[in-house]
């Protein structure tokens, strides 16, 4: 199902073969936390900007509109008009962010909606019902995501549970698939690996994971607050860990360099809101770095984001324009800036993947860092 | 440059040929306040929705991002990637609705910013100087609009006032129109017959600027609060007393059925927010009258807004979609909805001008306007 292509030292050129399609690795998934993305982008915007795998959050789509809505109607993919892979996340990591007065026990977590208080319960067999339900095409494993700042004790009581959710993740999905009204009958089921940054918690949780044979793997909790050299550090320690011939997923992360790093590293399938964030405030991604439109130097200028970019908003409207736009508390303004900062990353993604196909990757690497930084 | 091509009892089908292409009346121009659809929706946008005319308001650019801003940018035509006419309103009616502590002259208006409280003067010559620096391709007349609770001693000043401003709008655009510099240099002046609900100013009014040979009228200072039936009334008084072998212009209005009401009474040209503003407040146009997306109904609702409408929201989304993007206050709700409206506007207006070709408005009229209200 996974193809490995190529490698250059870690780094790793992949595919993934699904039902919905081909996935060319490494590759950034766009994040459509309610099914859409935010900043008035829609599922066919997603396909002028090169978009290759759209990622929806669970615990969101479990609330408002609810999964057995979306299942009525179809599944995710038909819900909103995407025909391409959909990643979901868990739930897991929302429950342990957004909700209020969450209590964790083996069976799984109580927790409150953050929408309205209502009393929820989602353990492992949940959360993959509410996945089946969506009908992604990868379905992430039900975890907790423990805060860093936690004791050794915890962090490996935690890792432990984790483990034994991963199981009952496993065959939960597997019976799922088989029920006759199934929507994706063949959603795979990707596990994570946690740890917080204690090393040796993390080599022993991926090696004991990857003993599962998933169809791929995700690196947990990280970029939630630990520095860039520590995230480096572990990923140095736990990718090897993890089964080559799996994609190898990065949860959350990050900034283009994050990337190039993590690339280098072996990781090859990414998701952050960095792009779409960022776009809402005003930021944009350039070659040489983020610039902020806000900033009155661009008042009359008349060039594009960026010189060359084939994004929606560069091949028509000017920086001087998006600039008013913004003041001018325009929406069209952040749609502008969102399309434009996901076509940046899908297509550092696309340069990514032309530099490993054709052996220069840590040339690339180098040079793009030194470009995307020496402005500042 | 205008041709009347037909006319069906007072209802006229005309042609505006303009310096940025022909207008094809009875038209709506959609509403782009501050250069810019609200609702994320693009000049591209617009071209795929098939607006004819957008129309910006000259008060907003002033202050923000500054006419001198845009001129220096080569126009509002450049400024927003638009090269179909473009019509700016004189700013006489933000100064009067908007602006804070007004002071009324015969020279014109001092005024307070609503953005940032400092003071600013527009009387007629500056009016014609910073919509000459916007480039449009229709200016109007700077001209009061007086509240309909005023007396009629105030009217009656206030409109001899101006009827001044509208000869001293003449005269600067005339001599703007010839300057080297100027953006467009054949720009027209539209000039505005006010009067409140008193037929008999109106009409004298309207004599009185008809013999100014303009290369348009409109009619303001109506749907501000009066009754349709008092709109209908002076409409059918005044309409009359404007140039029939010029465009007629009903500023601000407004409903579907307002629109046919006034196209059989001589009107031609259209505008209004309604559209664009209900989109963003989750209500939808439909040929069976107007829906809410928010309604619990559509919960489960697989079909489009509209059954057979070609907008960019109705022939991918489900009314479902829609809805759950408005209750999770995702931007492309409101998007999605806007594109619509504008989109059943413009073809409502396309709809009453092969009417008016084949000569069967009135049958046309009768009919859209059972279909629209048999639900209320
Ligand atoms: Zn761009
Ligand atoms: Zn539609």
């Amino acid at each position: 199902m996974y193809e490995l292509l190529k490698t250059e030292g870690k780094a790793k050129r992949g595919r993934l073969h699904t039902v919905h399609g081909v996935i060319e690795t490494p590759v950034f998934m766009n994040v459509g936390t309610a099914a859409a993305i935010k900043g008035a982008v829609s599922t066919e915007d997603l396909k002028e900007i090169d978009t290759q795998v759209q990622l929806s959050n669970t615990y969101h789509l479990h609330l408002r509109p609810g999964d057995e809505v979306v299942k009525k109607l179809g599944g995710l993919h038909k819900f909103m008009v995407w025909d391409r892979p959909i990643l979901t996340d868990s739930g897991g990591f929302q429950v342990f962010s957004l909700a209020g007065l969450r209590k964790i026990k083996e069976e799984g977590v109580h927790f409150q909606s953050h929408i309205d208080g209502r009393k929820i319960f989602m353990g492992p067999e949940e959360s993959m019902q509410i996945q089946s339900n969506l009908g992604s095409t990868i379905a992430m494993a039900f975890d907790e995501c423990p805060a860093s700042v936690h004791e050794r004790a915890y962090i490996e009581q935690s890792v432990e549970r984790t483990t034994r959710w991963l199981k009952r993740c496993k065959a939960e999905m597997s019976r799922l698939n088989d029920l006759p009204d199934t929507v994706n009958k063949e959603q795979l089921l990707f596990g994570i690996n946690q740890g917080g940054v204690l090393e040796d918690v993390r080599i022993a949780h991926a090696k004991e994971i990857a003993e599962l044979d998933l169809p791929g793997y995700a690196i947990g909790g990280l970029a939630v607050g630990e520095s860039h050299e520590e995230m480096y550090r572990i990923l140095d320690a736990v990718v090897p860990h993890l089964p080559q011939n799996k994609p190898t997923y990065l949860m959350g992360v990050g900034t283009p360099i994050n990337i190039l790093e993590a690339v280098e590293r072996g990781v090859d399938f990414f998701d952050c809101v960095y792009p779409s964030r960022n776009g809402r405030h005003g930021h944009a991604y350039t070659n040489q770095g983020k610039i902020n439109l806000f900033n009155a130097k661009f008042e009359l200028d008349a060039r594009p984001i960026e010189e060359g970019c084939g994004c929606p908003a560069c091949s028509k409207y000017s920086r001087a324009y998006i600039r008013h736009l913004l003041k001018a508390k325009e929406m069209l303004g952040m749609r502008l800036l969102v399309l434009h900062n996901l076509y940046f990353y899908n297509h550092l993604m696309e340069d990514i993947r032309l530099a490993l196909d054709e052996g220069r990757f840590t040339e690339f690497k180098k040079r793009k860092i030194e470009e995307m930084t020496k402005n500042t």
